[in-house]
């Protein structure tokens, strides 16, 4: 047993789902470990995880529309606006959604469904640098 | 320190919260470990988990109401709606609850509030197979 | 490799986003362990956990009032309402946030963002002592 950490940053051009599947398979890979598990982990509050559709690309665009009335700009409520109106709203998407996820892993793969993927999610409307921390415990 | 692995096959009868802290349960005494995590992973997109109270039903069937009021189906917005009206909200209502449920174990009992149990929650409105893995960390 | 789990009792003065990032922290130097995985476990069904921004609490006052819009009391759909306008509300944001958060640490130090801390979301009205399970895996 033992413990594998990598960290990456990703580059996202603006709000958005941005499929990071493969670094998760990269940490496991890198790790040597054949069973186990690795966590996803964000280190940021304006954006989150989830584990979505990865095959039709049209459930993503409705869940960020979903997301983007339930949670919509210029709430004349919001009092924290001093980054723009995209500020407010990315912190509460990141709230409703996910910091981090853990997905099991068997003879060195990831133990994902079939449609399933891992996607970081861009709540900012400009594109940011996003550091992502993989650690992968396993045997 | 090890690494155990289950997984069940779980059979929903349509929408609705389904208890299943006996898997963990069950996970955590097959691994034969007393200390550590289970981790309970869900495969799939169209359904989540929850950590809810198990004693009075009827909080669970406000939080499900809740949750079809939130996420109504027919929205005009959708466009990813092949698979009938439950299509996309079950997408959505995934993204707003869990994929993965990580609960710490001690003396081989799982460390939950007293009434706090494990639930799968279907958002599809006819029945599904569904798989969760049960990954145990522990010694 | 090993596990260690504390357990700590946390005094809530009634809704609101209370910092427990402390608690991680201690529980990973307690440990002894260097490398690893801290989980952090809210063992209730009516208050909830988030990583938020921890610099500005402008955002978790306007975070936390846009849950208040989001699941209103008094909703006329609920039933579960024995224990006040409070109780079922509670319920729908513990669901709607996190049970659990998992943050990875290296060198002894947890791997949060420059601006990200651990907060316990206390959802219902009056003062409640909540406890909170700290499970580090590690080396």
């Amino acid at each position: 047993m033992g413990v594998y950490h990598s960290e990456v940053s990703i580059r996202t051009s603006g709000q958005g789902t941005l499929e990071i599947t493969d670094k998760a398979r990269n940490a496991v890979r890198e790790s040597g470990f054949k069973e186990g598990l690795v966590t996803v982990f964000c280190r940021h509050t304006s954006c989150s995880l989830v584990l979505m559709e990865n095959a039709d690309p049209s459930a993503r665009r409705d869940l960020e529309d979903y997301l983007n009335r339930l949670v919509p700009e210029n709430d004349p409520h919001f009092t924290h606006t001093y980054e723009g109106p995209d500020d407010m709203p990315s912190h509460i998407k990141m709230a409703l959604t996910r910091s981090s996820e853990t997905i099991p892993f068997s003879s060195g793969s990831l133990r994902l469904g079939t449609w399933q993927g891992v996607f970081l999610w861009e709540h900012r409307a400009a594109p940011h640098s996003r550091s992502i921390v993989l650690t992968v415990v396993g045997e």
